[in-house]
């Protein structure tokens, strides 16, 4: 029998500590093949690479024989994977552990996310993993069983047609952790701040900075929630944008 | 009374074409405040820039007071307009007019349609216009009259929170166009190719190339339907990405 073939990618880069870790559970499910980013793509959303070329590149951090770093966004690893390097359409697309949280409004910004969705749109179960701990030092073990448990159903279970997973872990040790909580994105958004300085020549240059706002920390079936309540979040996620609730307004302004 | 405040972006550039046009017809309706990108942002999604700082320039394209390029994305523009720039929140985001569709699948690629969907996120009416030429030198005129009936209902009914519209112009003359068409996003999908070449040195590069496909070319209530059949495509957008009908299936998995 075959074993699943499973892509992992990232946004953190090829060589960062979470997709380390995600592709060492990988293995343990099946054949796996890597195309990351070759730089940290942290916050490129769904942005793929249309007016520049792209480059791949054979390397070497994963010990295993597929794996190539990429000049572009992740969304552009998972077509490059899909359309140019894997055998056959994967069984599974893993984007991840990424350091720090993609939930709620989060996932619009996520590079991680967006691999995740870049997955679902070519047919495959695809699964997103984010450890809410921006630490390059973080400490991925206690997702592990977690993880594991995922990715076993989800090869048993193919998903839905455009529908991928959004996973996010709690900073929390193992005996800390309650369990899996499947929910829906929170409503809330950033509050931002641009942080003005001066370069040495006296021209103000801006930090793109902002604080998280939950707009409902009080309904308790959100991904904010569970992550507040010590669950790992899971997010059935998918890319129809169109808000059907307000269809029927728009028809009868725009006639 | 107050004139209404009216914050303009696109993803082309602040000196395309399509910026200027839809400038041209906002300063109609209110007082008008621009952020664009200071070069093309296609293909950006909801990009923004975390790990880079921003600079913001006066320009004079568009003969107005308030008017800036910005170094960033789409999304950028809009954050540093309602956060840094703005005198208040704005009472409509435009975005846009796009050298080239952002219907369908092409919402979460588009850096037009993200800053539309930012402004609605921002609390504002927000509207992204694409035109579906590409060329440079498109013709906006037949588009006018529509951009013009969306912008003056958007300012007289306040969009429901979250929402904005993704409207898209087919090309054709003013005498072709049959009107405006509610509707929803078409499920379709590029479907990708890889152009190999090789540079002076040997070295491959690589070209992403696409051809979309509708996977519902027969359902009339999609937004591939209405520019096909030569209407004005609206469609009302939002970005709870939660795939509800798939809550309860993944909740009896992951137990």
């Amino acid at each position: 029998m075959t074993k699943p073939l499973i892509f992992v990618t990232n946004d953190d880069g090829i060589s960062a500590p979470g997709i380390i870790k995600l592709v060492s559970i990988a293995k343990k499910f099946g054949e796996v093949v890597i195309i990351a980013p070759d730089k940290p793509q942290s916050g490129m959303g769904h942005a793929i690479t249309i007016n520049a070329t792209l480059r791949l590149n054979k390397t070497n951090y994963h010990n295993i024989e597929s794996e190539y770093s990429c000049s572009g966004t992740p969304v552009d690893c998972v077509k490059m994977a899909v359309n140019k390097i894997l055998p056959r359409k994967p069984d599974l697309v893993l984007s991840g552990i990424n350091h720090g949280s993609n939930s709620s409004i989060n996932v619009i910004y996520s590079g991680t996310m967006s691999a995740a969705i870049e997955g679902a749109l070519e047919g495959a179960s695809s699964i997103g993993f984010s450890l809410c701990d921006y630490g390059i030092d973080a400490d991925f073990s206690q997702a592990e069983k977690f993880i594991e448990q995922i990715i076993s159903q989800s090869l048993k279970h193919k998903m839905p047609k455009g529908v991928c997973l959004n996973v996010n872990i709690p900073k929390l040790k193992s005996d800390e952790l309650k369990g899996i909580k499947v929910c829906r994105q929170a409503k809330a958004n950033w509050v931002e701040e641009f942080e003005e300085r001066h370069d040495p020549y006296g021209r103000p240059y801006y930090w793109l900075t902002g604080k998280f706002v939950n707009f409902e920390p009080e309904s308790d079936d959100t991904d904010e929630w569970a992550l507040k309540n010590s669950y790992v979040s899971v997010v059935p996620t998918q890319c129809d944008l169109t808000a059907y609730d307000a269809l029927d307004n728009f028809k009868s302004l725009l006639k």
